[in-house]
């Protein structure tokens, strides 16, 4: 019998190996995507290219007004995305941000009867933020048990980290392995509406390091 | 020094007591709604009429595409409010909601630096939904200091569930001593345009009983 899937897709690094990994699982994925006002919406036109190469069962993007929210370098256009690395939690950090993805991937799976909930956190080639660490995640297993009606009824979720202890050079070798194709995927948090990335941001930063540590050819597509 | 906190506020009986508590306890308070595609969108008008009553600081409504997915009568046109109590989690059940409420709840608490969240939720007459229960609370109030920079900088926040032990009849004498008017409150899940309540669905019974009980004059406005 086949096993069912969401994954959390943002059209990233992560996210996409995450998704290869999973179909190498034996798992049949239905992606999840957030359009949250998000500035680098080139991520979800990434998202839907590598939706529709995996053939996943299907792909949801839900609107969010994280926006309204603001607090943010990503969702707020008067707070500027730095253009080098910061000490401590910086300003991309989204308050609340994976608590909000996974509380709507947990609605998702109790509608479709789902059990198991994959996410590309990473906890070591990352920004900081404190809703990607290990601690987090455990702890959200433990609500979504206690969150819905499937948990109730005694059957409960498995919130799956696989790139969590991966260095980023670790996670593009797996990748490589899998047959992914990182050309469609964007990372940059300033990313131009062809997707092109920015070569400054934490995130391009931690990208290109991955690349060159890997020994892997970088195939993002740069502006300059 | 005064204190802020963000009241989840629905527009109905148990948000508006939270609302006036919070107030008496001395909070400035900061009102959250969340259009989220429900059926009783007269709600959300009655929660910006107890806003401006009750002068908070500011009432934010946050689109939530929650109807996209879909599997509860209050969000899904396909699924019919039942019209009698129904035994176990009933259909009206929204999955993973209140997940998703606190997890914005914290997102904005984040944004305006503060650590004090209210809920109206409550266990008593309430129609057996899993995140209602104290237990589900204390998890996500766990959940909120791992997921947060202001928890990784020892920064604690509360989920402050003034109702959750008291029966509806309680909470209606509570409100009724703090002066509240539940006059202008919607609670009905198929409330018409004009706010007027069904008198069958679980939401009516449970509130109906509550005045029924407290000894308090019923002034819900009926559509018969």
């Amino acid at each position: 019998m086949s096993k069912n899937a969401i994954i959390l897709l943002s059209g990233g690094l992560d996210s996409i190996t995450v998704l290869a990994l999973a179909q190498q699982q034996g798992f049949d994925c239905y992606a999840l995507s957030f359009d949250y006002g998000q500035r680098h919406n080139a991520e979800l036109k990434a998202a839907s290219e590598i939706a529709k190469t995996y053939q996943v069962k299907e792909h949801k993007i839900v609107k969010l007004g994280l926006g309204s929210i603001g607090g943010s370098a990503l969702t707020d256009e008067n707070i500027q995305v730095p253009d080098h690395l910061e000490e401590g939690i910086p300003v991309t950090y989204v308050p609340a941000r994976n608590t909000i993805f996974l509380a709507f991937a947990l609605g998702w799976a109790e509608v479709l009867k789902i059990k198991d909930i994959f996410i590309g956190v990473n906890a070591v080639d990352y920004s900081g933020y404190p809703d990607c660490r290990p601690e987090f995640i455990k702890a959200f297993q433990q609500l979504a048990d206690l969150a819905t009606k499937a948990g109730a009824e005694g059957e409960y979720f498995t919130i799956h980290t696989p790139l969590i202890s991966l260095s980023k050079a670790e996670i593009i070798k797996l990748g490589t392995q899998l047959g992914v194709d990182y050309t469609a995927t964007v990372s940059c948090y300033s990313a131009d509406n062809l997707g092109r990335a920015c070569r400054v941001c934490d995130a391009c930063r931690l990208r290109m390091l991955g690349f060159s540590d890997a020994g892997v050819a970088d195939p993002t597509y740069y502006q300059r």
